[in-house]
């Protein structure tokens, strides 16, 4: 099938992935007066009274907003706000179809950040999370930093934390088949945007070891003048042994290399190159960094891509569908480090210990049940750090 | 049946009046790929190539954004934005049940001009058009004012706009029934707000005579200094003959009442002091001015009010559903005077010669039917008065 083709044939046939539906019959003047004038004051001076009534009375805790400004659509680049609208939709249709989760696609025009933040930190009391999409780095830290210190709810850069969740979650199964310490791993991120520095960030926090950072210069140094104030941070935390050089000389020696950067990058002799039972995660869409068959042909023990093609595919939809339900199911005000770790964990135990195998260190992106086990863990997580505001869902 | 209660309980068991539904099949590896990643690339760059495309690809031309900042919410004031959304999502579910348009509903936490306008501009590549909702005047105005100037999709103030379209559909079965002139009427308007005042302009560019408009302290004085620079321009505008003093002064010999004022403030006298064949439209909710019956006692030979338990009601409903369809229908960049216009007509229209009676100058609110025939109406006077950016749908 040419994939471009049919999608492009099919989007002019839907003309939008969503529609709206009404759960308030609106047949006659009883119906009207119930569900609008003159009933509806009466759940409107509730809430008035008390805002968290909002999340009772209208749809707000079931609602996600997903927003982007248009500048990293995919692998396309800085598109443009509403030629990032299908996307969105496409974003909008999961969360609904893996977790039940009514998800309103909104796009932004304007590239700064200061109005990005104030924008959407005044739309918040509309929502019950906000899932930020798509937006370029460094601007992507910013904006999100700012909208977690301002909003009242959870607000989640999918691009980066959604996943860091999806190969913490991979990597704590490839551990176990593998001969390796966790906590002693040296492991390689090819790709320091939003994605790498969120997975770099988050294999840290869980203790897998030490992180060795590169972009397109070869491994970052935190005396280089091009960083930015995250990519610093990282390069100061990570890199123990403060190695120096290209992407080859990071990966001589590794446990571990995720690819988050270019097509072809990789060649297997940088593989072969590298520790003994290593993991290989080129996650490059749809071209990865190096292709499985290469990548085990030179020696790799366990290879996980973003692509549904081939075993262990590495994708955001195990991540956030679940995140938010859980999220959401405790009225979190924030999606913090305990409840991203808890996630991952929760992602990884649903592969039993006698499914695991090499060809498979993750559930199926497509297994619709995933999203209700990691919601528990979160919500758990959420109750535990502090930052539920109700104990459970009803 | 107890409309509060019973109102109250349904919200709780709604939790929102509206969900989404995802309209493309996401049920294997080939559905992802076309709804989503990779094929959906495919739909996003022809929309950077021309944003026009956005119509075709995504919602966005039959979406519509509901927003409000929660200052003027039904009779309840400045309650809040969140307070205010379940009355967003009403309107958002009768554009669904009304007129098939998928709206969604927002609320803005600010009451700065500058800010909402802004913020509602940024997420216009969003919508295929905005309905402003329970915004307080004056500040209203200038908002409406501003967005219209720098949108490139229609903006419509409903509370303003909607009210003035059913007022004037409705006043023109009323004088074909009456023996007066169109053009000769002396039309008293109490309520000096958003509907007052948008009342007022449709009537008198729609050349229904002269218009004298009255808030709590009487008739509008152009010289007064507590007047807004709408209400200052409609004072100067209107009232031909000068007419000064209280709601009562205004009203002795005036063939026309129209009250979007205050429960009760119209007696039996003040109705007999109006000239013979007078028409009533005390649409206070959800007490009128006074009560059909009183007015009819008082002899007025036509009433009309916003509840549904009398004859006649003069309800937003029966405008606003139809008004978008037409404008997105045609891709409108505004929604002008000239579109207002052929909306009102168009309902007017709906009741035909052998119907019109007294009792029934107006078609139901609850006639789904209303929306395409005032969508047809609307659309060809965009198409006319040059602001359809295509000629039909499809």
């Amino acid at each position: 099938m040419d994939y471009a083709k049919e999608a492009l044939r099919l989007h002019e046939q839907w003309k939008g992935k969503l529609e709206i539906h009404v759960k308030a019959p609106l047949e006659n003047a009883v119906d009207l007066s119930l569900a609008y004038t003159p009933g509806v004051a009466q759940p409107c001076l509730e809430i008035a009274k008390d805002i968290n009534r909002s999340y009772d009375l209208t749809g707000r805790g079931n609602c996600v907003a997903v927003i982007t400004d248009g500048t990293a659509v995919l692998g396309l680049g800085d598109i443009g706000p509403e030629a990032g609208m299908p996307v969105m939709e496409g974003k909008c249709a999961l969360f609904k179809a893996f977790a039940g989760i009514d998800a309103i696609p909104l796009c932004i025009r304007s590239k700064n950040s200061e109005e990005i933040i104030h924008t959407i930190s005044l739309l918040a009391g509309s929502f019950g999370g906000i899932n930020l999409e798509d937006i370029a780095a460094p601007r992507c830290f910013e904006i999100e930093a700012a909208l977690k210190k301002q909003c009242d709810i959870p607000v989640f850069h999918d691009d980066q934390h959604g996943t860091a969740i999806v190969v913490a979650a991979a990597l704590l199964n490839a551990v176990k088949l593998s001969n390796k310490t966790m906590g002693e791993l040296e492991i390689v991120i090819s790709g320091a945007g939003a994605a790498g520095t969120a997975i770099a960030k988050l294999l840290m926090d869980m203790n897998f070891g030490d992180v060795i950072l590169c972009d397109k210069d070869g491994i970052l140094d935190p005396e280089g003048n091009h960083l930015s104030p995250q990519q610093k941070e990282l390069a100061m935390r990570s890199n123990r042994n403060q190695k120096r050089g290209s992407l080859q000389d990071a990966m001589k020696g590794a446990d571990v290399f995720i690819g988050v950067s270019a097509p072809g990058i990789v060649s297997e002799e940088m593989v072969r190159s590298m520790a003994d039972h290593a993991i290989v995660f080129p996650m490059a869409n749809p071209t990865p960094e190096i292709l499985p068959e290469a990548a085990k042909a030179a020696g790799a023990f366990i290879v996980g891509t973003g692509r549904s093609d081939y075993p262990n595919q590495i994708n955001n939809v195990l991540a956030f569908p679940g995140v938010f339900k859980g999220a959401l199911s405790v009225r979190a005000s924030d999606i913090n480090e305990a409840m991203k770790i808890a996630a991952a964990k929760a992602i990884a135990s649903l592969v039993s210990e006698q499914e695991l195998s090499c060809d498979y260190i993750i559930p199926n992106a497509l297994n619709k049940q995933v999203s209700e086990v990691i919601a528990r863990s979160v919500a758990q997580a959420a109750i535990d750090s502090g930052v539920a505001r109700q104990s459970s869902k009803d």
